[in-house]
């Protein structure tokens, strides 16, 4: 195997910011024959419904089904799988759930409001929404902890029905997926995936009812038909690669630095790690480990992949140019693997999760620590949060205006109403004055 | 003018929810001739920057500038128009935001955490955007209390830099437009529209840093350009037709009632106003006030066609029958006219703002109740919510795990990652528990 070389930057090159903006550049970019095949599944599922999801299904999964019932899982088959799956599984998942779920807990937001002095109240109703589909990618990235992670919000919100899309490519589908779909509580798992999973949500067909968010990751056929039905049906962001930014004091074991680069990078070739130090030699040590253990690793071409093409090593010259950099990458993972990480909070303006601490590597976000891994990605962290309970709740403005409080209003809104030339807001706003004031 | 004949529909038909859908189907279509104008236009923004918008400006807003500078607005040029307007504009607007900033300061999200008794730490982390663009409409819609109510949300959230495009057809701006932006306290105010101003707000040019967010509403060009910059930059919905619901017992004055219809009405000819009732007579009774009513209003053309084309006035049997079909309408504007509103609640599912009792009719809350007039349209209250200081802040996940509590994590996410094939990942996190126990 080749000897891994991340790209090396320093942060006091002449040419810094240019090469740090093109080492985080990323653009998913939909083809017009990309674009051109989703526009027709879209169009196919509108049209035709279960008979497509059942035509499409036999195209792109190479499944064999002649009805949409074969497409959708009984409860029973989720209870098979929990029961079938090994013990250690089943008590990792179960842990795993009940940890996310005490987190989410914490999320959940009430209805508020507040009465003013002459009587009016004002406020914010709270409520779930009906129904989520929960798109879950299948095949070889098929994460049964993906089901916890977008399931379980749901279900703390109190969404009334969540159903959960999972293509089954050549019939294959991971136990451990559907234990977890049971164990999350999901009403139903329908085995498709792709383009066609997002049209059956966002449209309905004659068996799937129409959902009002989807969420979930997928590949370019999911964010391309994602991005079309924007408007119809609500979504979560689209997805780019997953990163991580490590932030590392050099006082952290090597192994365990290259170790939580790597659990990054065996993600997809497409992944990206980077290491942030003031201190170079760290910088050489955990290179050093990384060879060493690369070759212990099952997905190691994988990494090898990821490393060379998208990783890097970023020496600055201190922490604050540490954290000024990490607010340019807004990663999606930020682990600060540091002496008194809580210190470093308040200067931290955009990350999707904060793993702090020598102890706290990514890999135990992902799987059980709490809060949800489901991330916003390629410096999305700007303006997007994890999916979390708030992403299945809406809020309804309360207002209920006394008639002392409605006269008051009246003067207000009849001005800027006569001043924006719509007289009706007007005059529905005077009459109520002006019976008040009788 | 011809007498207004809106719709009539009685919840009992065989048919009714077939004629429920038809009523409130809409769907913004951008045909591929604007789609393809958009997708040049944001090309050009992209490629050409300042230049670009001074192009297009010229072009499409009939302005005759040769340089960036002169679609910028100095804070000297709001401030004096802050000063030129009438008194009591002034006076009103001042009233209105401080009521709207009162309002929004009650839906600050505040950071969390919680210490678990390994001593593992796990919160939530909010901090504001840094920078976000509010796209306000310009010519015959070009609304002060849209700034109001867009900019006073992001200001309470703590947004570092406001901009807001407003276009100025044929070099028109409404002084009370710029008067408000004063008052909000927007940073920058540059006169472009359409997608350019869309384009350039998510993209960036020489002088308009890229923004993190862009809300407002727009034309089917604006609309157009956000779904197409979506995943670039943060977005809020993207708005259709105004619409409000009545519901009424029978009991509030005929005229207030038609009143409230008209002013939604008079914003367009695809604005939809719906009353619903159980007291057929009170239906007609509105209907008269509405035929004598109309011919005193400015916007009587636009508030008729409105009223004829997607008007509707439904027969119900009962204030259940009335809640449901609401709940299946998910209006952006629930009004209750009706006695102890408050009862009410808990059968409303989907609403994007609700307006409780006799006194309170819309127009309040458009202009100065307190809570935002940026509502869901279109069903979309279904998923999503009013605009708010909530789209102007993110969050963080915050773990940080104590070296017995990580030893105990670990157990549980290596059997998940060992069981997801990814070996890097339960490596990475077994490091940490192989040094707890040593």
């Amino acid at each position: 195997m080749s000897p891994l070389s991340p790209q090396r930057l320093d942060a006091s090159a002449a040419d810094f910011d240019r090469q740090l903006r093109e080492l985080i550049s990323w653009e998913q970019v939909s083809d017009s024959q990309v674009e051109a095949r989703v526009r027709d599944i879209i169009a196919a599922v509108r049209r035709d419904g279960d008979a497509a999801l059942v035509a499409l299904s036999n195209q792109f999964d190479r499944r064999n089904v002649t009805d949409f019932t074969q497409l959708e899982l009984p409860q029973s088959e989720l209870q098979q799988a929990l029961e079938a799956i090994p013990a250690a599984q089943r008590t990792a998942l179960e842990a795993a759930a009940a940890r996310i779920e005490s987190y989410h807990r914490h999320q959940l937001q009430q209805s508020w409001s507040y009465r003013e002095s002459d009587g009016t109240v004002l406020g914010q109703q709270i409520t779930p929404l009906d129904r989520a589909g929960l798109y879950v990618p299948g095949g070889k990235a098929s994460y049964p902890s993906s089901v916890l992670m977008n399931a379980i919000p749901a279900k703390v919100a109190g969404v009334g029905e969540l159903i959960v899309t999972v293509p089954a490519p050549d019939n294959q589908l991971s136990p451990m997926v559907l234990a977890a779909a049971a164990i999350a509580g999901v009403d139903r798992v329908i085995t498709i995936g792709g383009a066609q999973a997002v049209a059956a949500l966002a449209y309905g067909t004659q068996s799937i009812a129409k959902v009002d968010k989807i969420v979930g990751p997928g590949n370019i056929y999911v964010a391309t038909a994602k991005r079309m039905v924007f408007g119809a049906v609500g979504l979560d962001m689209v997805a780019g690669p997953s990163e991580i930014l490590v932030i590392c004091d050099g006082q952290t074991d090597p192994d365990w630095i290259a170790m939580d680069l790597f659990s990054q990078a065996e993600h997809d070739e497409q992944a990206q790690s980077i290491l942030i130090s003031w201190d170079s030699e760290f910088l050489e040590r955990v290179l050093a480990s990384m060879q060493r253990l690369l070759p212990t690793l099952e997905r190691a071409e994988v990494i090898a992949k990821s490393i060379n093409d998208r990783g890097a090593f970023i020496l600055v010259d201190s922490p604050a140019q540490a954290v000024a950099v990490s607010n340019v990458i807004a990663p999606e993972h930020l682990e600060l693997s540091v002496e008194q990480p809580e210190t470093w909070l308040a200067e931290i303006r955009h990350a999707g999760a904060i793993f702090m601490g020598r102890h706290t590597p990514e890999a135990l976000g992902d799987y059980c620590a709490g809060p949800n891994h489901v991330l916003p990605t390629s410096a999305t962290a700007r303006f997007s949060s994890p999916l979390g309970v708030y992403d299945f709740q809406k809020r309804s403005s309360l207002i209920n205006c006394s008639a002392s409080g409605a006269a008051q209003l009246a003067g207000i809104a009849s001005v800027l109403a006569r001043g924006e030339s719509l007289t009706a807001h007007a005059r529905s706003a005077e009459m109520r004055g002006e019976s008040y004031e009788q």
